[in-house]
């Protein structure tokens, strides 16, 4: 039987801020990664986060980011391998004191934003990841863009990794993502989004903006939290995926 | 033979800025309490002042306190237990977090500034540090003003705990510290501070500032790390508790 | 005539996070308080609510707060005299450049949350506060509880200032609020808000808890801009003041 | 008779953490940048560094910077020219308060760190830094790297510019800093700095590392105050312009 991982960015709220619709959403996934305070999130929330994870046996992963509230971690930061390391594990063991103080475990980590973005072209700040989770407990998965180099830099130090595909976002030959700024970079229709997830799933393959057929690895795929539709969409994709016979499990 | 600890807050730099005499002082102390990020320290100081600790085979505290950088921590902030519940795992988490990279392991927590004081005396503020301890490691010791609600807190909840005293500070009949505000507040001869301490150590206790003989539980006693005389009243008190025999180790 | 001002808390947005309803309920106020930065509010949105007020002519006034995001400024802090008096000229100045750089001119400073609860009660932060606004401009008018400390403050300094009053909060014998701890602190029920509005313009008096008849004096009315009810309470309040043909409009 | 202004950044210190000589430097300059609160400086301290500079008659000029403590400003951020705009005017609206409520007026602004780096190179964010000062007050000078595009932004818009050069660094041929990457970037003697200065101020060039001599604006040279040797500097250099006849003296 076929089997893939949904997870979801969670715990994005910040004190009065609200952000996401993480109870209904948290039903249809199988793995969340929680904000750890630096780009989003603080204490109450991600203790609250883990809880709603715990109850519902969603595998709970650290989801650090750069220091940068106001531009959400979204914002290329020029810190060092070094420093990345260290906000890295920082963050990690802030949210693991919450799923330990709850009897739980964490599961997996998953850069946020722009450390994300970085962190899947720069060799040295993909290093720096995996040996801050390695370093931290070598039995966390490290999630990552399919092809990255930072799925390179976790196989390297010996992490077992999540490549991570998305369902609204078309790629290039190459195995790229295609770039936000042109046009055809999301795939707007529901129904497209899920046939994509689909093949990736049961081909291992996915169908570049050229029309090429090309080889994807797809262990997780993200769904996004936040925007109108997001739960419609989640509702949406579990039942595919039902009727199509893959199951949604993490590792 | 005797036994006292000798504690001291540590990592209290900040990006650019820097504060203490951490690598002097760390050679004559038993144990550190390592800030976490709120009230002071980041995580480059935080990686660093573990790893001083480690090499100085000096026991690790998380020295949790509030969000209030500008403040150093110092101000009282109307908090509420629960919120106290989660910054605190918070920063033990993100603390223990360079602890276990490092492969050492966290040894203590002590909270900081006011969030040491309110805990003193308020029962509610203290329940919840010690729950947040306990969660995270019902092996953690926590450190607390000898005689406080904080101490007792963690009594209830069955953690160890280590009842700190200060040596440059009088007491009073009730056992309690006298309040900065009265101006016999503070011993200043290093001499008349170092024998309180030993007084403390060996007869448990100590002269209060009517000159009445009073009960006190010394497990720890805390040295100031800034100041133009830290070094050397670290020196020095090493120096007379190995001629009075009194081991300098923690728990 | 009869003539009352409208003020409602501003821009208190933070980033991603969106809050509050400023584009519809602007159209009915006639005066904003916008945050600073400090408890909510970021420079991106001071910029934007300045606009929105200018386009709106709606007076603007500075809205400074506790530097505590996470508690939106809503936690008292011991913060002394001098401190304020430091926060609020930092956080006047900024929302002010703003309003210059637009063309405009500020016009009122209202204290937030727990700093403006703790001025209304506190002689000393309520000279600070009046003392920060004045030396910055004596033209401003500084908002605060009627018959608070923050008003006698700056009565006392020579600013000129702007009694306020609450449309859903009840009021005791003594003029102050009902504390939020007791049942009857509230009104719920819209239209009973605001006859209660309309007699303490017309009659500069409030019927109390009691059913004693106060005196009250009513310069300006708060209206609160979040909440689902908030932007239909405007709309009425703005009818049925027209109706009594009180005039919507700040000194 | 020749005229130069010399600068220094100031009023770096934040809370408890204390960094530069402020009080010994201020008698040797003409112009100070104050920080902001962003990368360094904090209410308490910008209202005494302006009470500081107002009785030593020197300049005052607002320091913005990018909003990163840890990394004190000096870490790039991929932030785009509207950010740019909002976060300078919030700061040079803040510091201007400070300097208004003191009597004085404001009379520069001068980047910090990264954004300082970033504005001389990249026109957009130098015209968004120019807009920025501009906006707030036309009568303000910008203070950039000599041949800057900031410079260029500035007089584009019509504020009036300082044409700020360095005693310690070195020049390459097309007028611009030897990279620091550069093993010859730094001239680490005291009397070559000085001479270095002093042929800029009265000759407007300055002898390039390949021995050519090249044009430079020199209207303000950057003084260190922090660093050992920063008041031995400050006193050298005085000395040395006094007998060379060049007054020390902003525009």
């Amino acid at each position: 039987m076929y089997k893939v991982d949904l997870n979801c960015d969670m715990g994005e709220s910040f004190g009065q801020y609200l952000l996401g619709h993480d109870e209904e959403i948290m039903r249809y996934i199988s793995s969340a990664n929680i904000a750890c305070g630096f780009h989003a999130g603080d204490p109450a929330t991600m203790n609250k986060t883990v809880k709603l994870a715990l109850e519902n046996r969603v595998k709970i992963g650290a989801h650090p980011g750069f220091p940068d509230l106001q531009g959400f971690g979204r914002r290329n930061m020029a810190i060092n391998p070094q420093e990345v390391y260290e906000i890295v594990l920082y963050q990690v063991g802030a949210l693991s004191a919450f799923v330990k103080a709850q009897g739980g475990s964490l599961h997996h980590v998953k850069p946020h934003g722009a450390l994300y973005n970085m962190a899947a072209v720069d060799e040295n700040l993909a290093t720096a990841i995996a040996e801050s989770v390695f370093n931290f407990d070598p039995q966390l998965i490290l999630y990552g863009l399919a092809g990255s180099a930072l799925i390179k830099a976790g196989e390297k130090i010996g992490l077992a990794t999540a490549s991570e595909v998305f369902a609204d976002r078309t790629y290039q030959n190459d195995g790229t993502l295609t770039p936000r700024s042109k046009s055809n970079a999301l795939i707007t229709d529901t129904d497209d989004a899920i046939s994509q997830v689909v093949k990736m799933v049961k081909e291992q393959k996915v169908t570049s903006v050229d029309g090429t057929n090309i080889n994807i690895k797809a262990d997780t795929i993200c769904i996004h939290g936040d925007g109108p539709n997001a739960l419609r969409f989640a509702q949406k994709i579990n039942e595919v995926l039902a009727t199509e016979s893959i199951l949604i499990k993490s590792e």
